[in-house]
């Protein structure tokens, strides 16, 4: 099941040794398809920074192997409390990252060294196969909006997606993605606008490479070309990841998702974000409170590592991600279900988490 | 004064003997400054159409001088219609393409063949020579909203601007830029966002290069960033060109001009378009009228003309320009003065183009 979305596609697979994870190298995707094996926590935290793993889901089950590779050559404390803190480090904005080093750091700190490592690794593999979980839960949900637009007579049913929220995001058939295969598979007739997503190009490089492994009809479109789409009523449904989720229902997601809502509420143009629960923050009240990385000012500069877009010297500035407020969204697809991006939804949709 | 940015700088400049005009080819900005001479209207289309020439007011001009030469080598009147026919459909969408042919059209058809050449050139001159005026004019107007803002404590003035409204698209100091070298030379600080605008990078690749010669402090980002720009309160003033701008005050523009003015919207920050006169079409209704232009696939799958961003046979839709809707607009900076993006205003403002 881990094996989603190709017989050919396995975004991290665990040794059966537990002495390594074998990852697809992302960065090297549409032209190559290339494992990588991580045999170290620095080697999971470089390929966390160098974004050969990525997609919040992902990054956080990368990490939690991370740190079971740490604990298989010291389970020390400090090398517990040195190897977090060293993932933790490799990337600030998706909040799965902190959630799943705070996991198994939970689960093995009370063991004696000698169980560490393997505890990590049953945790690390819980989190992997809960992910696969989340993405078929999130899929079902978000199934429901195809099916009701294709009821209604949209066919296809025009989805526009932005970045990567994908089975590469993912263990499993990805999160902004889900539902789209499950229609797909349902024969419901799809097509997805995808949104090239600069600097790093994840929908074209990543998204549109997906999609044709699986078949689904799609389009590639330069980001700013989404807006005058939803205003020509040819997108019927826009869907979206996210790297982390506040209370009051803002979405932290890749740069470019913020003015795809405003289009979307522009033109009345339904639109969700898909986020497994590992993807809430319940410590932060609003979007204002994430941290926003900034990036190596080449990834804009240099588009697939080639020829500078300006001037030398020129600077750049190169937040990757953005904040959507919730009142701009149409809902949250959960894994408990669909509901809307504020406060109170969320607090009677998550009674756990009330504070 | 048509050398306006920089003394190294003519984006068009006609021969004395008549026979040619001489542009910047601008597809080889940033990294090399060339020159090429066109001596035919066959030449002045495939330059247009290449985008080595570019931007509404310079289109309009190379168009115009495009059928002079046409009229040196044939002055007949099916020569006349045949040149017009093929220059005006070297580019659909900008109107300042239209609007020079017909006027050198309707200015040398009354004239014996003998005499149109020679008229054709003059008013091919003067069509240049009032870019330059207009420019300034736009400027003059525009530096009034920037002194305000500096006057009100922002200090830099924070400007946001979207594709290449500057002096490379004009013959003078630009559109959109033209307030703000005024005010650089005013010696009141500015910063400019420079929107790097996808596919073809002309925010990157030719506004980051003028700002640069000029030595307007800039910043290029993605198109992605304005949004979150202005909502992190950044943006003090976004200014943009046009391509079009119709009866009611709708301004069709690059594409991605739409999601900033949802951006500004939101925001609460002034947006605005400088439109010169020529690029007034009243013939037209709303900006749903305007033809947008479907460019080559490869503008967007080959970036700088580089590697390939998605997967070999991907489908792709390549708009190049979108409609802002006046609604969403501060307002429009014309030579007359600066007025509201609404028929009323502009009927007021242009009563000579009443229905």
């Amino acid at each position: 099941m881990i094996a989603a979305i190709a017989p050919d596609l396995h975004t991290l697979r665990p040794t059966t040794a537990r002495d390594a994870i074998e990852i697809v190298d992302q960065t090297r995707l549409p032209h190559a398809y290339a494992t990588v094996r991580l045999a170290s926590a620095t080697g999971a935290a470089r390929a966390i920074r160098m974004m050969q793993v990525r997609g919040a889901p992902l990054i956080g089950a990368t990490a939690a192997y991370g740190l079971a590779l740490a604990l298989n050559a010291d389970a020390s404390d400090s090398a517990l409390a040195d190897a977090h803190a060293m993932l933790l480090a490799a990337r600030p904005t998706a909040v799965n990252l902190r959630w799943a080093l705070d996991r198994v750091r939970a689960k093995v700190a009370p063991l004696e060294p000698a169980l560490r490592a393997n505890g990590a690794w049953d945790e690390a593999d819980a989190i992997a196969a809960e992910d696969v979980k989340a993405n078929r839960a999130l899929g079902e949900h978000g199934l429901k909006l195809i099916e009701a637009l294709a009821a209604s007579g949209r066919r296809p049913v025009h989805i526009l997606t932005h970045c990567n929220a994908g089975a590469l995001a993912t263990l499993g058939w990805g999160t902004a993605t889900a539902p789209i295969y499950l229609a797909h598979a349902a024969r419901i007739p799809v097509h997805v606008w995808v949104s090239e997503t600069r600097p790093r190009l994840q929908g074209a490089r990543l998204t549109a490479w997906e999609l044709s492994k699986h078949g689904v009809p799609h389009t590639l479109v330069v980001d700013a070309a989404g807006a005058p789409l939803m205003r020509q009523r040819r997108v019927d449904l826009v869907l979206v990841g996210a790297d982390r989720v506040t209370r009051n229902g803002d979405v932290c997601n890749k740069i470019g998702t913020y003015e795809k809502a405003l289009a979307a509420r522009d033109n009345d143009v339904p639109i969700y974000a898909a986020v497994p629960d590992s993807t809430f923050d319940w410590t932060l009240a609003s979007g204002d409170e994430v941290p926003i990385e900034e990036r190596d000012p080449d990834e804009v500069l240099r588009p697939m590592w080639g020829e500078a877009i300006a001037p030398a010297k020129t600077a750049v500035a190169n937040p990757a991600f953005d904040v959507t407020p919730g009142r701009l969204l149409t809902g949250l697809i959960t894994e408990r279900g669909i509901c809307a991006a504020e406060g109170a939804a969320l607090a009677a949709l998550f009674p756990e988490q009330k504070r």
